[in-house]
């Protein structure tokens, strides 16, 4: 294949000598400086340019040098001393002990967001680590770390980091999240990264002084888009093709959560996705691990998801914001923005159905018809959320669903996820009723930029009826904030987290819910009530879920509950504040009298 | 389907009546101005704009009025006075003779591209119909016609049409085009009609104040694209498709040539060039003809040309360039512009075989990796030509082969491409070795775009080292000179028109010719020799030609030359200028002696 004509870019250490390769595919003369030490460097016919030095001691800093500036290295490793700083020599031997993890496919995950920085109060990967028990006693089975890249300061989401092979430095670098990865393997607990090659932050990118690594030939939102298909792309395409493999090769990662993938403007004749799912199928078959490709993207386009024998490009699933739109719009109400789209119960009918609610329809927010039907793909290849990163983070507050809504709505909200056909994604704190917001923050050092992402911020909510401050996203207090406090009410948290903990095992075990195709499911609504009856069926069980979304009690008939017995009651005393519980009951066979914002699930026969 | 939600656009008269139907999305009121009558608009939920006149004349003249303004419609059917003046509401009723026409489906295809201002001395479609019995007689079954509808003034190759829906009024308009394809089919010849929906010319232009046609999305060598998938697209996805209908249903067209579609932008859950497609055949079956879609785009995917069902657009064909490229380098020798990716006898060769050249090489003049083999496609998907409009126009002096090449060397140049496993396409006069240029012409009323296109040519043939003057577009008699002579060299232009003719005919004929699977087509090259060999079998029948690109003769051996008899030879006397035939002759039983730029065709068992 042509592709092996790349080299690896980045410094390649063997413990004593170091290979150093950069692209810079428009420079006549490329130098490596270590220390007073300045290197020539030879370049080869696609323009990466490679120099091996000897006895190195790791931890050694080094620039690469073009028309007399010192800049650090694209593919750096480390970034000890920050974005603006040199890059590092490192070490990245590790002392495995995962041999038998297989990964685990996306079929049977139980993903649980989290965001390095307010994880924990350390706010590291060590800090992650001491709270593993705490999730695999949850249920959980996958954490998906948002972007742990070295970004500009000490505090960011992750999405404005410029060095997409070094592990921040604050967070424990590279061996630090090794380290992690082996820890979770041991309770057999995956790790998604986060990814992000649709844009890179706007502070401390020195990309573009390296080659075309940006093209004018598409706009994006972030000012110009990553050269995936113009003249010169093979580098870059293969820059981020690269880091991929390395995350999952070297770092175990057992799959990629990849930001934003309708950004990453392709025409080729193989799209960069195709051909990413195609290399990480040929490391899953070499290193005999399950590894997920999981698409963040905005087109409801299952070709990206369908397998590449079909046409598709190959990605193991995708996140459905829609699925959130429409539960968070109807347990809610809110109309603002995007969620215009939304309000209706046949929206979230639609997407517990149909995973994707817009499937031809005429969106009235994107002022178009807007996407296909995934008819032919499994629902374990969509991941629901109540919450997520996004959905706090970008609210003006970042506040989260324990803010608007009742105790038991929450558990509503959560029944509706964790049942779904779909694979559940949890965002850190929500098993408990975390009530500390998620804010958007930053800690950029460059005082023009920090203005900027200031006012547009404050421009972005100004349509809001707000008469307090919009939250200052370079204050440090705006970070502090957002840290889990890991207490809640103490009852309130206790009961949501058993609770939790109860429909995850559920889901777990139940066979019912191992129906992934669109037989196995049927979604009706009650007539004129805002309730959802999920009816899933699976080899000889099948179940019927009642999410009750009237703030009333409501009496609802159904053929089958004749036949049905209840095993299970959002209402009963286990998941009530103390002295609140009424169970729902039947008032004759076949029907029932629900209580309002309540899940219950009965159980019938297979037919 | 949401999609009948959208009424058609134009002036649809039944000869009384007119409705006037206009997309203007983001209007507050729209009128419709017929003499001194101002009619009031109604506008759609899906913010179309119509009203319905009674008792109108055919021919008459009007305006759409918005913020006072008068414009023309863009969906009108005659611009009579051209791109600036009112549109013309017009009868197209028309009396086919046509019932029993079923089509031709593009494996078949003969086809023959012509420009309608420059085809006949009168330079519009009776001249056209003037020569159809000459075109069938010469074997041609499929007529392509370069752009036909209105563009500003009366000299254009069409490609700044700015009315999609309107026939050139000097070609003859809506009736002389209907005229022309009665006639084609009535000699069984069909017509392929070249449509621009990748970009909208720049005079008389209007599309833009109707609403958001545009999008700043992407970027395009014409300035702003057309809004594939922007906000409000979906009034300009129909406005295409429904031309597309038009011309294929109510104008009986059998195909269509969508240029520059990798130029149409398009990120849709559904393409806009697959929508095209499906839409097509659902024509298709409606009304029992088969008709084609031919894309010509610079991405070489096949996707493009893929059945629906296999993740394709489910196009019939595509132009192949590089075919051209590979053919026209290795004549010759020229190496500029991107000539630079080919030259060499194996691009040629490549493409024989695989139809693209570049199916995932390294491509020096894209600087970046290119393509992906078409290895499932049918040699019949792909139209094959040693000359066309561009390639001629797009010159210095938009000179023909027949200025560079050698009478043997059109010979052998004609028999690449109608020997060729693809579908051939040969430019208007080729046949008989026509002299006069085709340049590049307009006859644009805006002072200022003339003279920005009149510096742009000379600009883009700067590097040339030509000490004349570069040919004025704008210029009456650069367009003149472009006309067909219908003469060449008495003698050269009748014995090449025979040979067309031959091979042609041969092509039709031969059972060998019907294969068109790769296991059909075995093409090598005598080592050391500028020679191919293209091995050609089909069910019983199995041919050897021999492409002889060497300037002197070559001896070749070929173990299947034992048992094979020459069956036609370029280099016999009928097919040579008088007094100088001296035909290729064997000199042992597995050896010949093949004349310079010659063409053999051997006979012998199919294995």
């Amino acid at each position: 294949m042509t592709i092996n004509e790349y080299p690896a870019v980045g410094a390649f250490y063997d413990g004593r000598n170091c290979l150093f390769s950069v692209w810079a595919p428009q420079s006549e003369k490329v130098e490596l400086v270590i220390g007073e030490g300045v290197y020539s460097m030879l370049r080869n016919k696609r323009e990466f340019w490679t120099v091996i030095v000897e006895d190195i001691e790791s931890g050694t800093p080094y620039w690469f040098r073009m028309n007399g500036k010192n800049l650090p290295d694209p593919a750096s490793r480390s970034q000890a001393d920050g974005v603006h700083g040199p890059s590092f020599v490192i070490d990245t031997e590790f002392s495995w002990t995962d041999n038998s993890w297989k990964g685990i496919p996306l079929s049977e995950m139980i993903i649980y967001e989290l965001h390095v920085g307010t994880f924990s109060p350390s706010g590291n990967f060590d800090g992650v680590i001491s709270r593993l028990d705490y999730l695999k006693d949850l249920g959980i089975n996958a954490i998906e770390l948002m972007p742990v890249v070295q970004f500009p300061g000490n505090r960011n989401w992750g999405y404005d980091g410029v060095y997409p092979f070094a592990v921040h430095h604050d967070y424990g670098g590279a061996t630090g999240l090794m380290k992690l990865v082996d820890e979770a393997h041991r309770r057999s607990i995956a790790v998604i990264l986060d990814v992000v090659y649709n844009h890179q932050g706007p502070e401390g990118n020195y990309l573009g002084e390296y080659g075309p690594y940006f093209t004018d030939k598409y706009k994006t939102w972030w000012g110009k888009a990553i050269n995936f298909d113009d003249s010169w792309c093979d580098g870059v395409r293969h820059f981020y093709w690269q880091n991929a493999l390395m995350w999952l090769d070297e770092f175990h990662v057992d799959g990629l959560r990849l930001d934003a993938v309708h950004a990453i403007w392709d025409f080729s004749a193989s799209h960069f996705i195709e051909e990413l799912s195609r290399k990480v199928r040929d490391l899953e078959n070499r290193v005999g691990q399950k590894k997920v490709l999981i698409a963040e993207f905005d087109l409801n386009n299952p070709r990206y998801i369908r397998d590449r024998e079909k046409g598709g490009y190959g990605l193991d699933g995708q996140w459905i914001d829609e699925f959130h739109h429409a539960l968070h719009a109807v347990v809610t109400g809110e109309t603002n923005g995007y969620y215009e789209d939304f309000g209706e119960l046949t929206h979230l009918i639609k997407s517990f159905e149909h995973s994707y609610v817009y499937t031809g329809q005429y969106s009235r927010h994107r002022k178009k018809y807007f996407g296909v039907d995934p008819i032919d793909r499994s629902y374990d290849q969509f991941v629901v959320f109540a919450q997520n990163h996004d959905q706090i983070g970008n609210r003006l507050l970042g506040d989260r669903l324990t803010v608007s809504l009742s105790f038991e709505a929450l558990k509503l909200v959560a029944g509706a996820v964790l049942l779904a056909p779909q694979v559940p994604l949890l965002f850190m704190g929500e098993e408990y009723g975390e009530k500390n917001p998620f804010q958007y923050f930053i800690s950029h050092t460059d005082a023009q930029l920090v203005k900027m992402v200031q006012e547009g911020r404050r421009k972005e909510f100004s349509y809001f009826e707000w008469s307090g401050e919009v939250p200052d996203p370079q204050d440090e207090d705006t970070f502090e904030q957002c840290k889990l406090s890991w207490s809640s009410t103490a009852d309130e948290g206790a009961v949501l987290l058993s609770y939790y903990k109860y429909l995850i095992s559920f889901r777990k075990q139940r066979v019912a819910m191992r129906g992934k195709e669109r037989k196995n499911v049927n979604v009706i609504q009650i007539p004129e009530k805002k309730i959802i009856v999920l009816d899933r069926s699976f080899m000889t069980d099948r179940i019927l879920i009642f999410f009750n979304f009237e703030k009333d009690q409501s009496q609802v008939s159904h053929p089958l509950l004749a036949s049905a017995t209840k095993i299970f009651d959002s209402s009963a005393a286990s998941w009530m504040l103390s002295g609140k519980a009424s169970e729902s009951t039947k008032v004759s066979t076949d029907t029932i009298m629900i209580n309002p914002e309540s899940v219950l699930i009965f159980e019938t026969l297979a037919s």
